[in-house]
């Protein structure tokens, strides 16, 4: 390598660092006034070029979270919610501090469900599924679309519910007279295909947090399988994890 | 909207909904043989179209999760590891069953940090810490880049340690002589930037799954925190959530 291509790549590692850094005090609201301090100032304080700086706020611009002005400087173009990972919640539940959640149905519909659901709900053949599907937006901006698969009995007095302001758990728990119990949860990073960006209105490839959850009633009987697509840019997932945790939780 | 624009538009709908439930199918193991069986027996299962069919295969493909050629059909191209979310585990700890972990250390140094570090690890001004960066891979192909600040009393020990072959999370109870604690974890999706694309060997803008983890002693003390961006082709998080959980975990 030569010696230039050396000291991109350092700038480059250096970047990174900062930029992470940086994401981690933005999420959790340092910068109350949506402004960024000027890059010689951050610069300062992280030790590093302003080159480095700019780069790390390069970096952050292309993840969606800050917008770069000339003149204007750094601010943050906006603002990234937390979904609570240590307890099964709706989404309005989770995000009743940061706005409205409202939901439009894009699809509601009974129907013969595929192997595929059957074997994760518990079903015998034959036995129908309510299928659901619904943008979500905070605020009145997309946040997520997410496709449901409900057990028949529980999903079906949904078609005479208000969905639109309602989140789907709160609506189960009150229809099954008992509490929701545990739910098994996938997360992955997938990139939009062009179909669902223009639904969520992103760009096409913006990274998305793709969650599958099985949702149980507290008697055990899964009830609720959902696959959602979170826009990357607008939501973080926290929670706690312990070393000495349950391997086999109930 | 015209006839046409309608009915690519619930092509679309439908084929999310079919590459949803196969991705979950190929995650969760059920093509053992690496091979999908063909379109026209998928379109029966999932009483779809084979357009449908062929539409959420392209889906999983432009995902990194299958390959597609003619005349063979449907493999799977990478297998997609699952790290577990429910414990506090290391990646060698969590993928021991999936194969060998291996850690190329890429810089390992005594830093003065930045406020954002020794406010989280809680350190007073002028404190050092260790700051180590990794690229870790498993069966030799690259599954994270991870940039870890560390406590000086049981980070400076590792400088001695072998790294290549050993998770830090074990390394530091041994050090420590106390087992790990809670952790605080953020997880979110972000586009891969070039530079760390090229680290990892994924095509630019490829989603990543993007984890901030603070970690503690026993005792209570943070000691380490880290960025981890794993491939979101190559790796899952996988766990549970109780409608009754903690709200404010010790």
């Amino acid at each position: 390598m030569s010696g230039l291509a050396a000291a991109r790549r350092r700038r480059a590692d250096r970047a990174r660092q900062v930029a992470d850094l940086l994401r981690g005090e933005i999420v959790r609201g340092r910068f109350r006034n949506g402004r960024l301090p000027r890059e010689a100032v951050l610069a300062r304080e992280f030790g590093a070029s302003r080159n480095t700086v700019r780069a790390a706020l390069g970096l952050l611009r292309d993840e969606g979270l800050v917008d770069r002005c000339p003149g204007i400087g750094t601010t943050i173009a906006a603002e990234k919610y937390p979904h609570g990972l240590h307890r099964l919640l709706g989404l309005a539940e989770t995000l009743h501090e940061h706005g409205v959640v409202t939901n439009q149905v894009r699809t509601m519909t009974l129907m013969e469900p595929p192997a595929a659901v059957r074997q994760r709900l518990g079903l015998a053949d034959g036995e129908q599924v309510v299928y659901l599907e619904r943008l979500r937006r905070l605020n009145g901006l997309p946040l997520s679309l997410d496709l449901t698969y409900l057990v028949r009995d529980v999903g079906e007095p949904l078609f005479d519910a208000d969905l639109e302001h309602n989140d789907i758990f709160v609506l189960l728990e009150h229809i099954a007279g008992r509490p929701l119990g545990m739910a098994e949860l996938t997360l992955e990073a997938v990139n939009a295909d062009p179909h669902t960006a223009s639904v969520l209105e992103v760009p096409r490839g913006a990274a998305l947090l793709m969650v599958e959850r099985l949702t149980h009633l507290s008697d055990g009987r899964p009830v609720d399988l959902e696959f959602v697509r979170f826009r990357g840019d607008r939501l973080t997932m926290r929670g706690h994890l312990r070393r000495s945790g349950d391997e086999h939780p109930a």
